[in-house]
């Protein structure tokens, strides 16, 4: 295979320079040229079809020549790759990361630069990056635009977010790659806080489909000390070029030699379930950094945080503020959620049912004029309302064996956030709390940075590393999207950083499709706190004149506790609805959180995901299945059950006529005997979804 | 007198609208008008003579319409204010804070909103500044500009510094009003980041003298929460205008009602003493908010520190840079200055001297790479370098009761120091470090912020407060101009933020006026850490190469101690140089540098300068006296000193020959007996000065 590539190679580009890796199955290969201007290019193959057809690379420097001309190659080095790593938590108890490398070294002619190029070739994609060696010729510099191109070859289907640079919270649009078209999207979204630089640049990590079936996905890996990469879409043309978030003054990275860029990432596989499964963007990071992690533990948790999106709370003291409003004018006092009180009732439920945590939103002082005003000065992340008994509360949790998850809103005003971490974390340490869920509604502070900026990347990185050293988890949101450094952090346990289950109650919502497309997407880069588990589903159960509702149905609601993997899961809604539907909330009491194996079934992007995984260190199964707003029936063999082992499946299905607008409720719940040589018939309603437990039988 | 003023500026504007308040003495005259746009308006007389002509006063939002037009009377307000406070450190030990005050209370037609103008007329000057209350009409706003002017009737003669919105480390230039031109400026004076906006942008405290003599100056008072004001130069009809430090993208400050502005201050008088004498600055902040001062002491100290400046070590520990090689290429090594032997080398001549502090710069890691690259991440300012042994130095330093001053220097990047200043406190806690000397070199980080910006405005007010939260004093340099924080915040002992004596040992240096016009300008708002006591003072003395030099007398040095007033004061040169001079050293060991009384006896900006003061607690006085690049002999009565006690005067003086340029070192002694109806002849040297201490007889 490998010889045929090299011809391939030769004869697309003409070039006696270029230089091939391949997978180690030989499937994929990257090809590298350089051009007649000696500008760096590579291209990629899948099976002998070009999937990325000659692509430029380079980089261009603030006040300096740009490194993308008048290269030579002066060396070329290719080598294999091949181990194993145990994540601390995660989808599966060992990943393997095989691949071949090619490092291509250059130099270019008149400034005598020198910039390696680091590629990768996986079995399911290929990785590149630029590397700046230590040298007297390039110390210092900034990055003022990076040129990595991604030239496609079809027009492909394409799921997209608009190039948000201060937001991941949106809809994916599903189109064709000739229709991309920001312009077009209806913007009354719920998202606040909205930096789109124009009508063609979208975000990674981006899915698509080619016409003849072919899963190709963008993204990056390790983003360390650099902007996030937004794409800028050629739609006539059907290429992509990179697009780095500017600073404050239109800096996009500020670097110093020795530095690598991240990895640019590209998937590429005829079966979708390559993709959705894949660990590339974990392999493409460093090993953990934490020596002792046995602090770092998996989590469920329930929380005082829904009832404030339904109205039925408010994060502040006052009540006058909740999420109903955010923007509008004040609304009549609904009571402040995070009372001692309250919190209590919370705790008493986590120790009867099972739950690891309890976090709780809105104890803190700030909640009465937080949002919307660019304020630097909003909280102290120390400082309990007066209902708040916060040594009380951590004394009670404590008795009940359950741990608090800390809230720290920093409503975008980050400079606030890092001068005060050190205290806001031993406040953490002193009262007992493990994890912290961070947030960061608003335009950012130091302004004129946006989300995911260079200065916002470091700062989520800071907070992780800072919170390390206190030995906190961390579970961010409205945070630039995870690349991965959940490997070298394990502490940074889950982020949001996309459209969580939240704007279902008080927006235009998240479309059935929302969480077939996730595992591909966002989830590739680390875990997704997305908060499900909602069992009312209609906001009107709260406020008849409400028409919001979650786009699911019950039973999908359970689904997704196996098809969106995170080892920190909420159980979102309010306990009192647990209670009413105590049959259905046994799945939520019952599955695991953290993985021994993990096995995608099925997995169409946009339409459909079935998944099992084994619980770590132990013999149960779980299986959740999705659909999208399409009804699906599909047979799945039960042959990842251990064989020979008896186990009781529990089905946790949707009832016949569920239906996520009109019957969402409707589930039903049965259990059989099966093996590993069983089928089992899945109906899945439109919206819907079924979540089994298998529970080995002694 | 009041009647008199009332009745010229009903003349003079021709509106009822006109207020008057007037100094309590009724020498000055504060007169506000609206004007038939509805704009407020304000001028000043002295003595009925009109200082500052109908000057606009205004605001400009962003996106909201401006305030500067369309305003009517609501009410207005007189009220007389007499009360005398005692600082906790100070050139005197109670200041008197007298003056009448008039508040104008108006509304916008069509907006609603409501502005109200406060005025206060002291002896010696005027203050405005604006008041937002809280109203629905206004909560959060930003500031695009403000209007205020300062309309000057003449040509006067200028001491200004070009408006440099990230540095006030200038030469003062002294030229006619309608001379000010910073493109005439000669910039190769040592300053490594500059931010001139345009040609006639000046920075205050600006200090002028009219034709016929009267002393004028304009500064501003309590700048909290608001970037730092400049001034564009009309020069052509004699008119200033404020011109606020913009943030990263142009905004000016960031509010929200209840709020204010700093103070605008015009002082006035034909007698430069009352200026230099002026407490109005302090009296225009507010009462400390330190309960427990004790722990603010003052501070005699040496350091390592002027060895670096003068090429003997160097800040690094590998002893590749020194101060003389700023931005060129690494010199040959000379040593780390801040070894454990040096250190104690320190403390030692520190407790044999009777000193209370040692400083100690370029202890921490970070030194090698820390210039001139807006490098974010250069020091964590816990770690200190191998050969620098902070437990073992802290320990001796106690032994032999001499405190540590820790130095934290930044390198612009204070997103760096804010996220890392609770571990940097805690260190020096840890260590037994009373005080810290704080640095901002270099551009700064959040990128596209300045020096004299909102953002950084704030920055240097965090440290302080944080500091106080641990007990530690602060001495910043690099800082923004001081405008009286001292008095609310007593911990922020001192600060740099004007060209110090450093600038002799390589740069152009400090023409000897120099420190006959801080006086008047950088010291009206807090201490200045000017370091003097040079004795060595050619540079040719360390390397024969050299031909900078300190442009003073030695004997003028000792003066410096009396002159610049600060409450910890450095003795800059090295320990072996003042055992060469011990007799004159022994003016620098028995000066004191907290007061209980100050006399400023002759005052003539750029020109001369005498002062008397009472050491705190004590019967002893001192005396210093400098000149210019002039020779002057004046005959100075001791009427200050208590009538019928004696008192053993030692008189350090210029010897006859001596020069600052070519005699520097020539000096002599003497000792005589005097009373308060002595009178004592001063000769002093071109470039030189006298110093005295007073000892009473038993």
């Amino acid at each position: 295979m490998k010889h045929l590539f090299s011809l391939f190679a030769l004869f697309t580009f003409g070039f006696t320079q270029a230089q091939t890796v391949n997978s180690p199955s030989g499937k994929i290969a990257l090809t590298f040229t350089l051009s007649s201007t000696g500008q760096p290019t590579y291209a990629v193959n899948y099976k002998a079809k070009t999937v990325v057809t000659t692509s430029n690379l380079g980089i261009k420097l603030k006040d300096k020549p740009g490194l993308d001309a008048n290269f030579e190659i002066q060396s070329s080095k290719n080598s294999t790759f091949n181990e194993s790593w145990n994540p601390v938590l995660g989808e599966q108890a060992s990943i393997v990361n095989h691949y071949n490398e090619l490092v291509v070294s250059l130099v270019q002619k008149g400034t005598n630069i020198k910039l390696n190029l680091v590629f990768r070739a996986f079995d399911e994609g290929v990785a590149l990056r630029y590397d700046f060696p230590k040298q007297k010729e390039l110390n210092y510099f900034i990055i003022s635009d990076e040129l990595t191109e991604f030239n496609l070859n079809e027009n492909n289907k394409v799921f997209w977010l608009p190039g948000d640079f201060d937001s991941n919270e949106y809809e994916y649009n599903e189109t064709q790659f000739s229709e991309i078209d920001n312009s077009k999207i209806n913007m009354n979204n719920g998202i606040g806080v909205k930096s789109i630089p124009g009508k063609y640049t979208i975000q990674t990590p981006l899915m698509m489909k080619s016409p003849s079936g072919l899963y190709v996905n963008i993204f990056e890996a390790a983003v360390i000390n650099y902007p996030v990469m937004h794409l800028k879409a050629d739609v006539t043309n059907y290429k992509l070029k990179s697009e780095l978030v500017p600073n404050a003054i239109g800096d996009k990275a500020y670097l110093q030699t020795p530095c690598v860029t991240p990895w640019r990432t590209i998937m590429i596989s005829d079966d979708a379930r390559d993709i959705v499964g894949s660990k590339m963007i974990l392999n493409l990071n460093e090993p953990s950094k934490i020596e002792d992690t046995s602090w770092i533990k998996p989590m469920k948790y329930v929380g005082i945080w829904w009832e404030m999106h339904v109205g039925n709370s408010t994060w502040d003291y006052a009540g006058s503020q909740n999420a109903t409003n955010f923007g509008t004018e004040l609304k009549k006092s609904v009571g402040h959620g995070a009372t001692t009180e309250n919190t209590k009732r919370y705790i008493d439920f986590a120790a009867k049912h099972g739950f690891d945590g309890v976090l709780v939103e809105g104890w803190n002082e700030g909640w009465e004029d937080w949002s919307g005003n660019w304020k630097e000065e909003v909280f102290d992340f120390v400082t309990p309302y007066p209902d708040f008994d916060i040594a009380g509360i951590s004394a009670y949790a404590k008795a009940k064996n359950v741990k608090m998850i800390m809230h720290h809103e920093t409503s975008g005003s980050v400079a606030n956030y890092e001068r005060r971490l050190d205290r806001a974390f031993e406040n953490m340490v002193k009262y007992n709390y493990p994890a912290v869920k961070t947030g960061y509604v608003g335009k950012i502070i130091p302004r004129g940075e946006m989300h995911d900026g260079q200065t916002m990347v470091n700062h989520f990185a800071h907070v992780v590393k800072r919170a390390a050293d206190y030995k906190l988890m961390v579970n961010s949101h409205e945070s630039s999207h995870p690349t991965g450094l959940g490997r070298t952090y394990p502490n940074y346990v889950a982020a949001e950083a996309a459209r969580g289950n939240e704007f279902n109650a008080w927006s235009i919502g998240n479309p059935p499709m929302h969480e077939t497309i996730l595992p591909f997407t966002r989830q590739l880069g680390g875990p997704m706190d997305y908060t499900p588990g909602i069992f009312e589903i209609k906001m009107s159960y709260y406020d008849k004149n409400k028409t919001e509702q979650v786009h699911t149905t019950l039973a999908k609601q359970l689904a997704l506790y196996v098809t969106m993997y995170s080892p920190i899961q909420m159980a979102a809604d309010l306990p009192e609805n647990y209670e009413k539907y105590s049959d259905a909330f046994q799945f939520i009491k019952d599955v695991a959180v953290d993985w021994d194996e993990t096995k995608y079934l099925e997995a169409e992007p946009g339409d459909y995901l079935t998944v099992a995984r084994k619980t770590k260190g132990k013999q149960s199964w779980f299986l959740g299945a999705i659909t999208d707003e399409n009804a699906r029936k599909t047979q799945i063999k039960l042959d990842f059950l251990t064989k020979g082992k008896k186990y009781k499946a529990t089905i946790y299905e949707d009832a016949k006529g569920a239906d996520w607008k009109n019957n969402p409720k409707a589930y039903k719940i049965r259990s059989i005997e099966v093996s590993n040589a069983s089928k089992i018939q899945l109906n899945l309603a439109p919206g819907g979804g079924t979540a089994i437990s298998f529970e080995p039988i002694q």
